[in-house]
């Protein structure tokens, strides 16, 4: 699969995962791209969350690295950038099912209909991410 | 449910996942508990990842604070303090699994035992976290 050698702390795999999602924003970047079409810088300051123009190009600079989005040329305009999903983001979805559901089971959180399509139909959410992305789009599912 | 208010972000309900479990070692921490039955400051010492002190200290801390762990004087030294996974905090194996698996899946790690055990039966690997947990005490089936 040429799976990059990497400098971890351990063998772990969870640890791999957090070395790379683990901070208050990636996790909600890839969200905006997966459930919100955000594909450009601008998108990304958009979010609900208001994350902080040096911490997005930071962050969009890792998750660059680490394989999990890429960067692209508008075809329209090629001075423009538009960041997209690759495969190995778009296998986050049941990373972020499951993040969604412990915390609307547990805490305090708005957008009970994401919540609920996700409870009815989990795979059939998670098909629909795919098919989505296959497509080379997004479409707005969440607020 | 009587479930806590608190000032979000947003109220979506992945940003409540990353404001309390977006950081390198709060899932560590989770995961020492779930599968190397750690329950005492000095165990999560010597996790794999060598953990700083006053990280651990915080981190501990905020994971009480929501709920996620809790503190338990020891019954056969009121002295020492012992570290428990709440329903809350147990409720995250299918998270832990699916970062684990996915960091399986596209990265370079270890541990093969512990991701075929998960690949071959996930909710029987979820069970026996349960299982175990109900019992009181945890078992080490990870490196």
């Amino acid at each position: 699969m040429g799976k990059k050698k990497r400098a971890w702390r351990s063998g772990c795999p969870l640890n791999a995962s957090v070395e790379i999602l683990g901070d208050r924003w990636s996790l909600l970047i890839i969200r905006d791209m997966m459930l919100r079409g955000a594909t450009t810088f601008k998108d990304f300051l958009e979010g609900f969350e208001r994350i902080a123009t040096n911490v997005l190009a930071d962050r969009l600079k890792r998750l660059e690295q680490f394989g999990v989005i890429e960067k692209r040329m508008d075809t329209r305009d090629g001075r423009k950038t538009n960041y997209k999903l690759t495969q190995k983001g778009i296998d986050l979805a049941p990373v972020l099912t499951e993040m969604v559901l412990w915390a609307a089971e547990h805490e305090d959180t708005e957008n009970p209909e994401l919540v609920a399509m996700m409870k009815k139909d989990r795979k059939g959410f998670e098909a629909g991410i795919r098919e989505e992305w296959e497509r080379g789009r997004g479409k707005a599912t969440m607020r």
